[in-house]
């Protein structure tokens, strides 16, 4: 444990930290939507990225890349809601081969319906909770953090957070 | 959409890079540690857990409140980890209606063979990529919303970010 690559003190306190913060934080958003709304996060994050895309469609690939699940996952959660009526998949009409993805009227009232109560979760637990200079920090830590996780910038997090290439 | 409640631009900025960071991180975890150790993060975390406790065993319910994991979610990583020989239930000997769990040499050996390559991405993803005052940043920020996630600070990160109470 003396090995130099090994983390020192402070650095396995951050460490110790901020891994209870990703064990913790995306079960309790999981828990306030599953209570309140009866979706996991990752279907109501895949209804909100629906809700915000052009005509409230997008194609299959594109949206495992912005939601960075396999195709085969995703395709579990939008089988999931469509049963729910919220969702709705038919063959993209500027190429046979591939799916499109769109969000029904229920779809878009089921977000619309979940979203106050979403937000009052993440404003409890991180807008109120930091002060306007931890929460420049948090979006700088993140964007830093994201150029790692996500180098191909396929999410929109990701994208928004870097500045265009020179054309 | 234009509810005082709702978030301003400059925060849904920081709430969309951080739930990114949400998603991906845990993934990059587990698919590191299932490629180079056939572990998910979780079992790695439990196995690491004991590996710190005094004669590498811990009660199965002190285990859960640190790993925050369900008892029934605890014990069907701790009965896979039984089966390959990493760790051992019994009951525990001052509480027969309790047990503990206890770390096997084979699942000492497992812990100390998959660390380096663990803290490698740990340290290629957050330690090396932020700066020393950033670093400081985020343990502050976690320290924060570790208050509201785990406000009986179940979790040992936890404890160890607050200052005991006065006497």
């Amino acid at each position: 444990m003396t090995d130099a690559k090994w983390l020192n003190d402070e650095q396995l306190v951050v460490w110790t930290r901020f891994v209870a913060v990703l064990q913790l934080f995306p079960a309790a958003l999981d828990a306030q939507l599953e209570r309140d709304a009866q979706l996991t996060h990752f279907e109501y994050f895949t209804l909100a990225m629906l809700s915000e895309a052009p005509q409230r469609t997008m194609r299959m690939t594109a949206l495992a890349g912005f939601t960075t699940a396999s195709l085969a996952r995703l395709s579990r959660v939008v089988s999931n809601l469509e049963k729910r009526g919220y969702a709705k998949r038919q063959p993209c009409p500027e190429d046979r081969r591939a799916t499109n993805v769109t969000l029904t009227q229920d779809g878009w009232q089921k977000v619309v319906a979940t979203a106050p109560g979403h937000v009052d979760l993440v404003r409890s637990i991180v807008i109120d909770t930091l002060t306007a200079e931890e929460l420049t920090q948090l979006s700088t830590i993140s964007a830093k953090l994201l150029s790692k996780l996500d180098p191909q910038a396929r999410m929109v997090a990701t994208a928004r957070s870097q500045t265009p290439p020179p054309v």
